[in-house]
């Protein structure tokens, strides 16, 4: 352990300004300096004591964005918003006007000026400097950024060598990749292991797949579960090992914030909701009435409001229900998550993982590569996997 | 299988004109002549089909009773209560007035003529008689009777020798074991397993588990769990796993129903509601605040309804709250697990368990010999008991 | 009051086999019998006693309908569905058989083979056989068919000559009124008092005003206010007295039964939220943020639940939120308003009422020619019409 | 107006430094300054503003509290705890730290050293001060003291004759009149109008009563309306207006705070909840199920959670439900109205009104001299009121 504690760690985000990243640097100074607890951290807790996670306090962070607010303004306004104590922001200041230089224009949803190789070419420039200047021993991607369209599917998304010849042959304005995975992109042929946080595309084509197994780098995502997914998942098997009979399950969200308004679009709206309705179907093997909504409220700024409704039948077909209603401040359930995630993807990688990495399905609304959405049982992979990383060499 | 299923087995109900045991015979008679689906028994799940269960349709009904309505009439009640389908009643009706005739008077709280020594041998004759008349290879006694006050701990419950020698000695009108208990005695004695399906004392008393031990006998409970507590062990792992810290989980029961009544007096709130909070202290491993509070309300009649406020903390201090109400019809939830109990606890008996059964912790608010309060923990334990039964000889 | 009590009153039903129209049925003749209690209906309380509405028992059913189940059926789906007592039906068959003996073909959305002015001559001459059957001294029309999409406004809606001209022009299969509006058109011109309780056009059209005050006729609408609309109504005068700012009011209605189907089509789910958020701007003078969201869940049946969260803003700028969860059986909810419209609207006509009654907007979610939405400011007024009643002639 | 405007009133707040006043005094002094606006504030709106209230800007604050945490710091510790902006303290520093002058020691609940006419010698002398160093026309006094355990009646309650000789005869350290009541008859002597807002005995004295108006002075009360009970005075009119049948009605308050824990005694919880369900039988006529419950969870800090569930019958029978969850900042509602108040009734007092103002019922769940609980009713005779007000002289 003595190794890894001394090693320094990048986490580069896609989005690095925006509540999630934000919320994320502030916590990790915070609690390394004894400002804040752990709370929320997964990691750190005793089933993770062996894996040799690098610590909180030796991570550097840096990123990506297309807004200009400063990360030290951005605190102040997340503590506003009531996601931190208000005197947070002044006892983490330093380390955020640190971070604030380390974030570098990213890539716009469109750019008429530059090919899709031009773009990742500049941004892989970005991240080496960025390792190489904090002399790290490994940079993980963590995309945090606006959830975007889901475009549709193309066939150079198949193969990697069809994809490199796309870029190749990328004109300024054409779209090949959407931005997520063209970041995705960049971080997997720069050798960093890549967290799709958000329900974008990223990582879950084909030809990335590819590429990083290739490269010897682990991805994972997709989807930050946070708020109704998450509860959904510890209920669900509930009503499978009862043998209840679940009839509908009907959701509202009510989302302020940036990521509220993004999502607002019903174009985004699908992407978001279909990676929503997978984990009931998949669980409980048979198909389930029922809507879920996803609403604009920007009142409610960082804190999230979701209703489910769930009617089930019981022995001689009585009917049931069941109604949550979950009051989350999403950043403030996403960060930790995050900085989990980077710790788990770092480590990952240092013990030679690559490709998709199944095992962190807990942290996700639409994990890849399996069909487990039962909590408990994701957290069964979970643990086994942070079991063998200590383990490993 | 084949020796399984042709072998009749005994279920013998203390309570059986309550509204737990009709609809769990009701729903038995009705599931084996394909009046009604299986919905809600657990047993009835693919991790049970090598289990060797004896099936629904060779089980065999009686019970003792305080009150005389018949059991087609209680039918009717229920099916009026919307506990089953209005016709049900009537498809079943042969069968119930067969399990009437075997339902014999039970002993009351309070009886000043005989002794408890008396009462204990005239109960184990019904149980004798109903196993001989019915050449039952055993009988499953199952306490569905009202909730009884929770009684001051006595020395002679400590040891089984000095409770024989307390009982020896017993007067008319003198207590040395509460009813439940003294059921409880009665069956172990007479080489019955035992269920504890109620909050009362029952067999969690040393001389009886002693008893039990003796008599190669086993026994499980306490208190099934069907709302709240279900819900809560479901939510739990959830809070833990993610490591939010949870500040307080306060709760409000609203029931009706004959049981909501016996609960209404202060005494057995006082015993259903520690059962109820257990499970939370125990799972969390730290003091939660927060009250749990259990209201008759007549007119909800079968239906309950149960609402949960859980106050927790996550990254950074943020407060987050979950609510549920979970509205459920009590004895529907109730009466499968009862089936699936007494299957168990035969098959258990077959293959020389004895003893408290730790490993159906699934079933009950109040596991007997085991602290594991993680709903999908108490399957997994479950579904590996009942490989292990199939495995048995 | 021993004039009113002699005469006969015929209800016609648009939708005479639909739930709403069922259930007032059956009940009209429980209660009559004593096989049932009034609660539920409005003009059973003491401020109504003056008014000398016409006695539930003198009202005389019949209706248009285009589905062909009996009424004896009908009402068996909604006793077995929850809405009524099972052995009900049986009791009311007589009745029931009577009613449906005079439920004859309504017509279609689309009439390929008539012009509508010939269908409005035939639903006339079933109006009026009806009527002189019975010796009725009136008839009520009340609307209860399902909700039609709402088509786009025309130039001849504008005024009753350039309606009537466009209806004697009419061809087969081509729509000048949906028909909603052509019942309405029907019943006003054959002097019959009509009732919008569904949220389609219907009499809502400045030609079919005209025609009501012409005809001196009086007409009362729109959308029978039963559910989430009835408790903002109760919720918004609360907020606005107390001067608490509401940032956003969201709601989701959950519908099972014949309506929620015709509800889920997007056309019509505009037409229907359109009028709920309609009583919310108008009440508090300024924009309020949320949506409505309208879902079928067919499971459901005739128990609808809706969902609505506040969030307010209080002095200094607290936050704060209502939740509320409205579960009601649609049917039982809207029946006796119908009978209760059916008594107020005989009684206005006969003292000489005339055009929309605005009076009557306690019954709706969009009354027609009135702003009040505070639900004790419509009862006010509601009395008031009452005793005006009372005291007419 | 000019007239009114240019006098100043003083409010002299039983329990200053509790949340409640701090919070009413921030905000008066905000609000003034145009650092907040009145929202919450009942009186700032349309139908007050011919009635000639003093202005917010003309109030003077002081009063008897029994703990020393300085204005300044308790309004810290509020904006902490999410009552108020986290600026705001800091801009009202001054107008904090003049009111924190004139706050003096209070009465404690015992006093083992004075008998209790001599401490109403001593508070009166402190009212008379406060009146003369600020040439106040009038100064109202407002118990926002911790609310009390309810006291046994006394003969002497019930004459002003014999209560004033029961405190010339009076012992150190013998109580005839509990705190509450001591300050009511301390205010009403000394010719102050007094307003309970807590619901402690108080002016509810028949004694204090006769005292009020021999003294020409108003008094009005009990127990500021600010949760479940304005909610319920809002939903009970729906219920009976729809002659919706209320089988049950339940509710769980959830409290953290100051108050929170005073109301967790038991004999407390008895003297809230008892006005609480008061206002339940009252309105609908007929006994209605169901308990209350107040739980104290310290955590909550000064937000409040109220469940409540409310079981009701429609027509033919239908069992149907309303659940509301209200989260509320306690003292962000209570101290506009508290603002309310005090201008009322300085406007009262100086029109010459007298005795009980039962007009002012609207703010209360337990209004004095008045048994109409239905808010919007409640509404309008406030508004009336305030009307005569503007009317008088
Ligand atoms: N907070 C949660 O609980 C949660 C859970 C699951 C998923 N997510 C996802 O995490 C993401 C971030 O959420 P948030 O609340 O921080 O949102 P946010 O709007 O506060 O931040 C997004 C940031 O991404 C930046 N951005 C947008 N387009 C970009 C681009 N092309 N390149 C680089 N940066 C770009 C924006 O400028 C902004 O700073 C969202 O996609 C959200 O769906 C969040
Ligand atoms: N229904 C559930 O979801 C659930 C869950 C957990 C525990 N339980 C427990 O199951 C028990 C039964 O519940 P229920 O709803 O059927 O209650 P119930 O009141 O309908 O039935 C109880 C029956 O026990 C009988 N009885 C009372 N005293 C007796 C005695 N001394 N000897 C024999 N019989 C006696 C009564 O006459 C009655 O017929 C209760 O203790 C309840 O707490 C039920
Ligand atoms: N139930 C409520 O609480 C409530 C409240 C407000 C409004 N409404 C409205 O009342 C109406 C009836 O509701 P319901 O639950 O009884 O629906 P339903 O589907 O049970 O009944 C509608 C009936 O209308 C008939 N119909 C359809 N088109 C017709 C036509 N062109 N001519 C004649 N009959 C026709 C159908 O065959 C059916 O029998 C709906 O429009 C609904 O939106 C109901
Ligand atoms: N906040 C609300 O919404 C609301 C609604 C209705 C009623 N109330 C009542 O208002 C009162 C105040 O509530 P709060 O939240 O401000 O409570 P709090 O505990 O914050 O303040 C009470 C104050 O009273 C003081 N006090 C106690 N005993 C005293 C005495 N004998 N003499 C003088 N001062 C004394 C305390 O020191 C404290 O400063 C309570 O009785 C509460 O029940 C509040
Ligand atoms: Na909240
Ligand atoms: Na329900």
């Amino acid at each position: 352990m003595t190794n890894t504690e001394s090693v320094r760690i990048g986490v580069w985000f896609v989005g690095a300004r925006g509540s999630v990243a934000t919320t994320a640097m502030m916590g990790a100074a915070a609690a390394r300096d004894g400002n804040a607890t752990t709370v929320g951290c997964v990691t750190e807790g005793p089933d993770f004591q062996g894996a040799e996670l690098p610590s909180l306090g030796n991570l550097v962070f840096g990123g990506h964005d297309i807004c200009e607010t400063p990360l030290p303004k951005r605190a102040e306004q997340l503590a506003h918003a009531g996601v931190a104590p208000a005197r947070l922001p002044e006892l983490v200041r330093a380390d955020l006007a640190a971070a604030d230089a380390e974030v570098l224009p990213g890539t716009p949803v469109f750019d008429a000026d530059r090919s899709q190789r031009e773009i990742t070419t500049l941004l892989a420039r970005d991240l080496r400097s960025f390792r190489e200047r904090h002399e790290l021993s490994r940079v993980v991607v963590v995309n945090v950024s606006s959830t975007e369209p889901r475009p549709s599917p193309r066939p150079e998304h198949e193969r990697l060598e069809e994809l490199e010849r796309a870029l190749d042959d990328s004109e300024p304005g054409r779209e090949i990749l959407p931005p997520s995975s063209l970041y995705a992109y960049t971080a997997l042929r720069a050798g960093c292991p890549y967290v799709d946080f958000t329900p974008s595309l990223g990582a879950r084509v084909p030809a990335l797949d590819e590429l990083a197994r290739q490269q010897r780098v682990p991805y994972a995502g997709s989807d930050g579960k946070t708020g109704e997914t998450l509860v959904k998942s510890a209920l669900l098997p509930m009503f499978a090992a009862r043998r209840l009979h679940v009839l509908s399950w009907s959701g509202t969200n009510l989302l302020g914030g940036g990521d509220g308004h993004t999502l607002s679009t019903p174009e985004n709206v699908t992407s978001k909701t279909s990676s929503k309705q997978r984990a009931l179907g998949e669980s409980l093997g048979h198909p389930v009435d029922g809507d879920v909504h996803i609403d604009y409220v920007a009142e409610l700024g960082e804190h999230k409001t979701a209703w489910d409704h769930v009617l089930f039948e019981g022995f001689l077909g009585a009917r049931m229900s069941l109604q949550f209603t979950w009051q989350g401040c999403d950043s403030a359930l996403a960060a930790p998550l995050v900085l989990d995630l980077a710790r788990l993807l770092a480590r990952a990688h240092e013990t030679g993982h690559a490709g998709a990495l199944p095992d962190l399905a807990f942290f996700f609304k639409d994990p890849v590569g399996v069909d487990e959405h039962r909590l408990e049982a994701q957290y069964e992979m979970l643990r086994r996997f942070a079991e063998s990383l200590g383990e490993a060499r």
